[in-house]
């Protein structure tokens, strides 16, 4: 796996039951894998020599993110390396221009959008897309983003020349009016099995995904189906292998748009580790070695992923204790981060039979362990 | 950890999403738990330099088997090193006989027994505490022994010499007409916390473990209950800190007696990995390192752990081909050790409502994977 990241941390996790021989690029010794994989080549993911040295002797190379250069990924394959998802399919998670193409004619609900210019070619294209006014406008630049990061909302031709400071191509979107934000996640292996999670609420706060919610409240079987289905299509359009997560709105008057596709595990489909028969992690696993896929139901009525962001306390230790003493059945999953405020260092999953009682938990623990509360 | 086996593998595993920066101690870069982990030290654990200099930088220091010399751990402890469980409750486990002679004066039931000094003496038990003509005697080594490895059944002192040949003291014990075998696993930590899994029955073939089903069938509460305050007593009697197995025949007149005890993650607790809500290897790092222990409750009516041995096939790609794609639930533990014959070098858990559908499944994934069966 390419990228010392959490994702890898989680994905080497899984793979260890399975027997997998886990090998990880990674960019220092220190990175969230990279603690725990016993063979690990530091080195740098743009860098091709360190790239093919690395793939010397792994049956597949897949990733933890989606920054590898498509040249250097399109060089690896022409070496003969199985690159899992391929390049042709990453191409879509690695830029979101050409993903709006692709789904846009592939009669994939999006909103609309296309690539912008400069501040000018915004205000035309707040004029020719928008409602009212046309704006607000969203704002992103087609490479390089996650997070919130990348993506701007304007309120006018003035606000817009930030984008286009990067020297990436920017593409407009108009602003949709979404009820909740909605994921589908589904896997699928080289011979075209796939297996579809059942879809997920996800909770952004300040742009940062802070909760999820297994499976969407309330949501109707006609938009579950729907979403599965979309993603289930997306991943063999786009010939997809392993693990895509397709992040969805759902707008007031329940319609589902694509927002972004990620191909690697995701942090809507966390909530599988102690939600799922068999999680993401261990189905991108079994995708990426064509092995066959494992079941994706749900283990319990309701699971609720929480994210843990750093706050000002970087020792966790008296968090723990306070958090284990209190919910024995609280499963965390730390990944070795030093606490930035902000920061992604972990999550809990928390499950059961009442919604409310396992948000709460979840809330509680999150809170907890960022410090936001301290009783 | 010190020792590189299955249980430091899946204990590593267990401490990943806790944030345990897991150090080994292994006899080759091969074993089991080497392959995975990030921090390796290649070395023996005879050998008390090497101890030292492993658990240099280490908060706690414990253990995947029994065989470290009580002398080097006693070594280790005047070093100040964290030893859990520590060196006077792991004689328990090392040495059968003061096991038996503590159990005893604790007033815990067990079969009758005594050292014995040569095959005279074994004659002599076998007139004072056997029934009828007295055999057939257990025999059993006080040090070294597993999976049926270092236990005679002798039917005469003319069959009861081999056992003295190792040099190692000898404990009879009577041979117990028992209707089955169980197994009681709890988890205690240093501030005597503690918790207890579900009563399981385990059943051997060939003197190995077979096959674990949770919660033991039929058994009634109160066996249930006796049986996880014996070991509850047991671990607080003896001062154990992290998971102990305790063994147990259940007589056919109804009557719970110890066989042996594991004070480590034990194969009778390997159901817990997909049966209950905090896994025997999650509870074993977080009771020694005295973190607040978690729930052990199952998470399904039933769950069963079935083991895999090796056997004429060496490659087990095809075998995981059929495994998986027949039964998409089905939960693989491999240990990434070479397959010999007889060798344990994986399980598989299933999980469900229907006892013998569960079963079923686990028998045909084991016997498939082992190669007794290829339909």
């Amino acid at each position: 796996m390419v990228g010392g990241g959490q994702l890898a941390r989680m994905t080497h996790e899984a793979g260890i039951p399975l027997g997998i021989r886990f090998k990880l690029l990674s960019d220092t010794p220190q990175d969230s894998a990279a603690q725990v994989v016993s063979d690990v080549v530091i080195g740098d993911y743009r860098d091709l020599a360190t790239l093919r040295a690395f793939a010397q002797g792994c049956d597949v190379v897949t990733f933890d993110h989606e920054h590898v250069p498509a040249e250097h990924l399109r060089a690896l394959e022409a070496d003969g390396v199985v690159i899992r998802p391929g390049v042709e399919a990453l191409l879509h998670a690695q830029d979101k221009g050409v993903m709006r193409e692709r789904l846009w004619k592939a009669g994939v609900p999006c909103p609309r959008h296309r690539i912008v210019t400069d501040p000018e070619d915004v205000a035309r294209f707040a004029e020719e897309e928008g409602d009212g006014d046309g704006y607000p406008v969203v704002l992103k630049t087609v490479r390089g983003g996650y997070d919130g990061k990348g993506v701007w909302v304007v309120r006018g031709a003035a606000e817009a020349a930030e984008p286009f400071r990067a020297g990436v191509p920017v593409l407009a979107e108009e602003m949709v009016d979404f009820a909740r934000e909605l994921a589908a996640n589904v896997v699928r292996s080289p011979h075209g099995q796939a297996v579809a999670y059942p879809v997920v609420e996800s909770i952004q706060v300040n742009g940062v995904c802070d909760t999820v919610i297994a499976p969407a409240p309330g949501l109707s079987e006609e938009l579950s189906g729907q979403a599965q289905e979309m993603a289930l299509k997306i991943a063999a359009e786009l010939g997809v292998v392993g693990h895509l997560a397709v992040e969805l709105f759902e707008t007031r008057d329940g319609r589902l748009l694509v927002n972004e596709l990620a191909m690697r595990p995701h942090n809507s489909g966390h909530w599988t580790q102690d939600g799922a028969v068999t999680s993401q992690f261990a189905n991108h696993v079994r995708a990426v070695l064509d092995l066959p896929l494992g079941d994706p139901r749900p283990r319990a009525p309701w699971t609720v992923m929480t994210n843990v962001l750093g706050g000002d306390y970087p020792d966790m230790y008296a968090a723990y204790l306070h958090c284990m003493a209190r919910d024995p059945a609280l499963k965390i999953h730390m990944y070795g981060k030093d606490v930035k405020p902000g920061r992604k260092v972990g999550h809990v999953n928390t499950y059961g039979d009442d919604l409310a009682d396992v948000r709460e938990r979840g809330r509680h623990a999150a809170d907890y362990l960022r410090g936001t509360i301290t009783e």
